[in-house]
């Protein structure tokens, strides 16, 4: 297959790496045509291009583990954005380790051959079960949330005879989300301990009691699709404030700093999140600094991205069904153009009024081609079932052309749902010319079988 | 079992019918008990009142079937709400017609021994494949939805030799919700042909031209959780003004009128929704009076109920984990009660800020016991995901405590997903102290089977 152009440069950050045009216009990813790849794994369709994954995963490697610092930590998947025993294998190949919050992901992380000591544990409500998992699998960390946890999972620790390592999850009073950043006092969500009431240094002095367990550094998760490093100032100063507090109080060094995730990617051509070298270099600068000044020794500083590492690789593809002009007023005319999945998989639009870019995927349209102000929608049967809602689409676009949907190898699929019965796409892999499936379509066969009186 | 009291009169409208109290104080729905239904169907589980249900299929049908009325229809439930075989098989049995909009769903009607004459079919994008289904099942009608579609559903149905009912579905500038509703010329939807712009009016005649498609009537939608039938007056006239132009140039009467669905329910104690049967005297109200002041015989009334007939019925059980106390302000804590399921079983609180009302479902909490201001989360991975924003839930609040969420029967599985990789709760149906499985809980064997590389 003969690529004839890369993709354009001005969304070359938008679009997975090895996006590219064939040479009669059509989209390929990792040398795959999109038309052959719908006609091997249906549609719609997620493709995820291996060598963009792996590229995000040596710029994490570089800029928190291969830096000569004695802050060089760990960089975790945070398997929620999208987790499959393939991705999985590739990540640990690469070095990475796994964040998982549930059984199910710890059971996928299990299945791609991660040890224990390669994975990481979350959760505001870890059942006992997923805690004497953690415990049974000896998992490298398990972030504590709660009071109650801290009991559960020394119970289950002394039980079982081992120590675990543990991380208090606080909460320091910074909400960060694209340039944005609020600080408040106290925040109100379900997650951590708050710093300022003193509920994480409580917390910490409880793990410290628990003999089974071993008080193994802080954890703090300021926001999403975050693109740039501000609201970490806060941050780190609030984090060392608690971490001399636990100096002072315990004689205890904070030996890991866990920072989260939250690393934005960009969904639209504005968007434009710091490089993740930059995002690293500044983050270990505030950490450093603020550690430094408070007299402490410096903690090895874990991080969790997801998003930054799934998401631009990647892409969704769908089949245009129906194209309607909708008068939106006298002079204006809004073309419905209907495609073959939607909310099912993909809810982020609904959810999160999130942006996503979207093109022609089986031809290339001209720059001087007519354009018209397109809203591309699902099958649903739901009016807020909206997958684009703003895309300039070729005039003459027609049923059976395919659509490519950019950045939606995170929280798409992991979100999907069978709203309508409507099966889930299959995700499959591509790199160097071929296809390796990841998730298979789901068939209607998987949904009666959950029916109970479908064989009656 | 003996059930001691029946439920608080206050929440009646907001619980299933046969919700009571045993006298230990458990919760138990259709004579069965929460902490029996959890033991045997695991926790979180949905309980489906079907007393309450049937309840509200014979309101419906005395509302719109058995009426001494030109306008009696017939009630088409819509399926996206909830579908089950066993569901589909009471509400067939009892008179019901399904509105379906997939193959998925037409499956599960087809499984449940629906006719094709008992199906409507419905949708803004249905895949050649699903109208070819329509066609082989002779279904009752297709509602076409766009030019394109009345051109490929003709085609079906001239391959096959048999001739279609359409309804055309349309946009009459109203949009209702709860108590208020607004007018606007255009509608910017993807659903429907503008009754304004004469796009609806064009469609019909596209409709009629086709000889394998018979001209069955029109749909309109107006929203959903509506509480009253304001926003119908304002419908049913621009619905009769479009058949008085369709009988003016083509001659042909309005056989069939859907008005579709939107029917609310109450999910709060404040929530209102005009009963059902009102709400169908009112509406027939309208339509007799519009169509008659045009001059035009009276069409059959068909309406699509999905909310109103499954949410109330619909409760959820879930078994509290963590409790934590975070202080909001210096003054206020707000409990977080988090439970074992969330936005994996009930999106609406984070997709549509829905609200919702919990108990605890293991015990009576007397009047004067002291209660706190509770937020009920779930277990993902993600601060949004809230079941119930707002509760007072007893201060002596435990883990293991079972805690039931109320009206969840519709748009709740049915949106369901697997993120975190969490898998999806049973549902049981409760009647007269038996409980019978109608769709089983997920397991995580059955995520990784789709899963292309788990077994390698």
């Amino acid at each position: 297959m003969t690529v004839q152009s890369a993709w354009t440069a001005q969304q070359s950050h938008i679009w997975p790496l090895t996006a590219a045009r064939a040479t009669d216009g059509m989209l390929t990813v990792g040398g795959c045509r999109a038309d052959d790849l719908v006609a091997q794994f249906g549609s719609p369709l997620f493709v995820v291009d291996k060598a963009d994954v792996l590229s995000q995963v040596r710029r994490y490697l570089d800029a928190y583990v291969n830096v000569a610092d004695e802050l060089a930590g760990d960089v975790f998947y945070a398997g929620k954005a999208f987790l499959s025993v393939g991705v999985a294998r590739w990540l640990l190949e690469a070095g990475l380790n796994i964040d998982v919050c549930s059984e199910g992901e710890l059971a996928i992380a299990l299945a791609a051959g991660a040890t224990g000591s390669q994975v990481l544990m979350h959760g505001n409500n870890k059942s006992e079960h997923e805690l004497q998992l953690a415990v049974a699998n000896r998992l490298r960390f398990v972030v504590v949330d709660s009071v109650i946890e801290i009991s559960r999972l020394a119970r289950a620790a002394t039980a079982a005879g081992v120590t675990m390592n543990v991380l208090v999850r606080t909460t320091v009073g910074v909400e960060a989300h694209t340039h944005e950043f609020i600080m408040t006092a106290h925040e109100d969500q379900k997650f951590g301990f708050s710093v300022a009431s003193g509920a994480a240094l409580a917390a910490v002095k409880a793990v410290i009691a628990e003999p089974a367990l071993h008080f193994a550094g802080l954890h703090s998760h300021i926001g999403s699709q975050i693109f740039d490093a501000d609201g970490f100032v806060i941050a780190a100063t609030r984090l060392s404030e608690l971490a001399a507090d636990i100096m002072n109080e315990c004689g205890i060094a904070i030996e890991n700093l866990n920072i989260g995730g939250g690393s934005g990617i960009a969904y639209v051509d504005s968007d434009d999140p710091q490089d993740i070298a930059e995002f690293g270099s500044t983050i270990r600068a505030l950490v450093r600094e603020s550690f430094t000044a408070a007299g402490l020794p410096l903690p090895h500083l874990l991080v969790e991205p997801g998003r930054s590492i799934i998401g631009r690789a990647g892409v969704t593809l769908y089949t245009v069904g129906t194209i309607k002009p909708v008068h939106i007023d006298e002079d204006r005319t809004r073309v419905y153009v209907s495609v073959d999945g939607g909310m099912s998989d993909n809810v982020r639009t609904a959810l999160y009024d999130a942006d996503y870019t979207t093109v022609v995927a089986s031809r290339v349209v001209s720059a001087d081609s007519s354009t018209t102000l397109a809203r591309v929608v699902g099958k649903h049967c739901e009016s807020g079932d909206i997958v684009v809602r703003d895309a300039m689409l070729p005039a003459d676009i027609s049923p059976g052309e395919l659509l490519a949907v950019a950045a939606t190898g995170a929280y798409c699929h992991s979100l999907a749902s069978n709203y309508n019965h409507i099966i889930r796409p299959a995700v499959v892999a591509v790199s160097d010319g071929s296809p390796e499936l990841l998730i298979r379509r789901e068939t209607i066969g998987d949904i009666l079988s959950r029916d109970a009186q479908a064989g009656e």
